[in-house]
């Protein structure tokens, strides 16, 4: 068996998420069935990560076992020409047999996007969370430092999910201003449902000067999801990128940006 | 009478056109009907230019006359909160009843977006044409110097349209490499119908090194459009800054970016 691994990007506005759902258009199922075209077969998929509905993928990473001897440019090609034209793959390869696209990930990185401007852009809009008032950027920034190292993200995870392990490590956390945009970033070895979302939207709540950075500490150390912002909508939030050891990517490429 | 001026900004991919047609979604239609339950009326709208069908506006100015006092900023919200997110009205407000949004116009600039990465992207695939090759840039810039100034377009115009005038000036023509994106600016006191879609269609074969420099100029000269290469796909062309007499702006605005 060849262990085969694909680098996606997808624009997750018209997709139900990754993750396979009968009768939906998923991005996983829409991938599963160009491989089906191409291979004669249905190959389970591993996924970096599950995306929720509407979340995009800059970068997503799959493997799948295959018998077939199919060469991997004419695999990415053929994919490609089937695919539609919000999801594409990227790059490809066949990696070593121990490799998973989700349990041999190092990190993952998430990107949430906020435009600021007084009115939405029609250009944006699907990529951008639209928040029409000035925030206060540099609080943001404080107060998204308290994430940073081994937590318990109870506070921030799905409302009604219960983990057996709800602690998580994040190895950075920026908020970054860009003129009108706003660019957050977690980097962390992994993620509870819904972590990055509540933690944007709690972190709004800073930006608007509702909490401040002692609060937003005190709501991550509460434990308690009732004490957090409300769920920052999907669509601001992209997978951003995943990192790997070396040893496990396929030559020559790298995986991310 | 009131003559009211809008500045508008839209994503052209949802629309059939700037122009109203009955039963379609054209950007003027959906305009005018926000506008008539505001204010009671459907104004006819003067608009500096018809953009096609798939063309996007990054700026479109349009003006109409009133007996309504409704205040401009009632009517800016107004209208954006009934209007679709792909439609936003930026700014507005009373000009001089000269003001005329097309002919008082003293420039209009189109710019056109290639995106050259082997591969399309998700996320960029509404707003550029993907060109998966290299394009020779040094050569493009070269040749769109001989549209500048005033020239018979008649070689760039729609076929079976005849101008009575196919003449226009050309203010400024310009071809930028940023990276993987390639932006054409064309900057003219007026324009013939997919002028600017067929002059970035000959441009392009200019970059894949079909034609050079002189056959270019050779093609404008001959004043035949099937010289020409093909019209390039609307969505890839932005309406992108229209200009005034600054007299004729309404304070404290200023039209464009």
């Amino acid at each position: 068996m060849r262990n085969m691994c694909l680098l996606l990007s997808y624009d997750g506005t018209d997709f139900h998420g990754w993750q396979f759902q009968p009768n939906l258009r998923t991005a996983e199922g829409t991938l599963k069935d160009a491989l089906a075209r191409i291979l004669g077969e249905r190959p389970k998929l591993y996924a970096a990560a599950r995306t929720d509905q509407g979340v995009h993928a800059k970068t997503q990473v799959v493997n799948f076992a295959t018998e077939r001897g199919i060469p991997v440019e004419g695999l990415i090609r053929g994919l490609n020409s089937l695919l539609p034209a919000d999801i594409r793959v990227l790059r490809g390869g066949e990696v070593p047999s121990e490799f998973h696209a989700r349990y041999s990930a190092k990190s993952k990185t998430y990107r949430y996007f906020i435009l600021t401007s007084p009115l939405n852009s029609p250009f944006l809009r699907r990529y951008t969370l639209h928040v029409p008032q000035g925030l206060h950027v540099e609080g943001m920034q404080r107060a998204i430092q308290a994430i940073v190292g081994v937590h318990d993200f109870s506070a921030f995870t799905k409302k009604s999910t219960s983990y057996r392990n709800p602690v998580r490590r994040v190895l950075s956390a920026k908020v970054k201003g860009r003129g009108e945009i706003i660019v957050m970033e977690i980097r962390a070895e992994g993620f509870l449902r819904y972590m990055v979302r509540n933690i944007v939207g709690t972190l709004l709540l800073v930006g608007k000067g509702k909490i401040d950075e002692e609060g937003f500490k005190a709501i991550l150390e509460s434990r308690d999801r009732d004490m957090a912002g409300p769920t920052a909508p999907p669509h601001g939030l992209f997978l951003w990128d995943i990192e790997y050891e070396p040893s496990l990517l396929f030559p020559p490429y790298r995986l991310g940006v």
